[in-house]
């Protein structure tokens, strides 16, 4: 075992404090990262404080991991010391079932391995993520990244990048097509950029009319505020897909409206009461509403690798992490352009 | 203009009783039906109560129309006198929008003009339905019907069929796939009879213990109380494709769990109160939701073709036109098995 240095709730509820504890020492498909940066993903918050119930305590958070390789087992075959590396929401799955065969190991039937909050495949280890100076895992669920990256801004990737590329692809968005994103947040604000380099024509809907300008300048082509209704209705049966990003509770009905026939919607956000669905919006023009997950591991490198390709990014707030209660509570208040990141290099030793 | 004999609502919420009118004469691309039956659809029931508003009165209900042409216009190409023939839930679109020219008349941008409670295109001519003696429709807008199928069985193809005929094909259910058909109604019965059909393993779903035995003789292989929610979890993540059928208020997402990751649920009931979705169900398999109005022109002919070349009509109880305003009484009750069809010869002269 090696001694790591993290920053853990002790309990629901409870801000966050200095916390030691152990990590395995790396076996032979094991690769061992000292984490320079660690994003803050809003449910990193809603975990912490329990929100989704079943926390693990004392809890670690932190899924958006960036760092450099110190050590690898014996058997790595894909990464050396000194290389960059990247840990998202998953640090294993059953690596046998259908999906997981498929690359898509964030549906794993028998349920992936959270880098937090979650067992280990033995089913007692509990796991512990990126508010701490180092983390050791399976070469299979650790990602490669380009130096052309600016590596704090690359941490939102490993999950806020992801869980809106992989929808953005999996529905196909290209040229040609009139793209919604609904929200612009951290997941928001990186649909809009993928959205932009895939080709779309982007149209991001706010609650804030002064993000406007930011909007634009991360590449959408307009932007309308949803809570005026002229604005909408100018755009009723236009588009060819909507990503919506929002977990507060809206009204999804408006914005299936605004599809055009045979358009569809995806969600990634999970509010916590359900709201109601209109069906008419869906029968009346054969409309589909979906969701989708995260992404799958493969896809989270081929998006890395987009990414340093085209010279995106997350738009960024560096912070020590003595600051990550005070994060929170602007996070809760959307205080934040776009992403918090801790500098892991402030837990000192 | 011709007279014509039918059954009328004389306002909103009263009964049906007979009513005289004119029908235009026959133009050029017109031809005349002398109607042999007409279905009853649940559909008829809310428009004279006007549940949906906008009901124009009188109103003579019925889009299940079928029966043998008695006159053809000067250009009509492909009818002739003698010829069988019906007529769905449209009489005419805008025939040059997307969905028009693609052969999508039901999504019409421009609205496609009902059988009955709808204005003609000129804006002012109200169009009366299939409860009556005689119609007179642009062949564009008729179907051909093969002298195989039983006449009176094959009223109810031309809304409940192509309802579902039209999803099923539109999600491309065939062999291999596991498919769920939700409630055993008008719609329901003949989604079983269509998706064996095509070779899917169909499962139909029931609040109806009591219909288990008549949905395996449609070609269902399986049928789950689902109520009983023991018997709903054993089907949990299985379905490739479920087509759900019912309009009464019900619980979706507990459909939507027994879908397979990337499954599918299309809707073709509108519930009076909008039900509440849970977007984990979406998100965590990656699931879609869906719906689908009737089907087009194109499609509607091919159904029917696909039933004449299959031997697949509706079950039907036939009733004389006194019996209709008993018949409404009894489908609230669900009392029918599985589909009211008019004898119009019983209109009298």
């Amino acid at each position: 075992m090696t001694a790591a240095l993290g920053y853990a709730a002790p309990a629901a509820k409870t801000p966050l404090g200095p916390f030691r504890f152990e990590r395995r020492a790396p076996g032979p498909h094991d690769v061992r990262i000292e984490i320079a940066y660690c994003g803050v993903c809003h449910s990193d918050l809603h975990q912490v404080r329990d929100e989704w119930g079943h926390g693990l305590f004392p809890m670690v958070p932190g899924h958006e991991i960036v760092g450099r390789v110190v050590e690898v087992g014996a058997h790595v075959q894909g990464f050396k010391v000194g290389d960059l590396a990247g840990v998202g929401c998953m640090v294993d799955a059953c690596r046998t079932c259908p999906a997981c065969t498929e690359g898509l190991e964030q549906y794993c039937e028998n349920g992936f391995t959270g880098t937090y909050n979650a067992l280990e495949r033995d089913g007692k280890t509990p796991t512990y993520g990126g508010y701490s100076n180092h983390i050791v895992v399976d070469e299979s669920f650790t990602l490669h990244i380009s130096p052309k990256l600016d590596l704090a801004a690359t941490a939102p990737l490993l999950c806020a990048g992801i869980t809106t590329y992989s929808p953005l692809r999996h529905w196909k968005v290209g040229p040609g097509q009139k793209v919604g994103v609904v929200g612009l947040g951290g997941l928001g604000h990186m649909a809009v950029k993928f959205a932009h380099a895939f080709g779309a024509h982007v149209v991001l809907f706010t609650t804030s009319p002064g993000k406007a300008e930011d909007a634009r300048r991360l590449g959408a082509r307009e932007v309308v505020v949803s809570k005026d209704k002229a604005q909408m209705k100018a755009h009723v049966k236009s588009f060819d897909f909507i990503l919506d990003t929002v977990s507060a509770p809206h009204d999804i009905n408006a914005y299936l409206a605004l599809l055009k026939r045979d358009g569809e919607m995806a969600l990634v956000g999970v509010p916590d009461t359900p709201p109601t669905l209109q069906f008419q919006h869906l029968i009346f023009s054969r409309r589909k509403l979906g969701g989708s997950l995260i992404g799958g591991i493969r896809e989270t490198q081929e998006m890395l690798d987009f990414c340093a390709e085209h010279g995106i990014v997350s738009d960024i707030e560096l912070i020590p992490i003595a600051k990550i209660n005070e994060a929170y509570e602007r996070m809760l208040k959307s205080d934040v352009k776009y992403r918090f990141v801790i500098d892991n290099a402030t837990l000192g030793a």
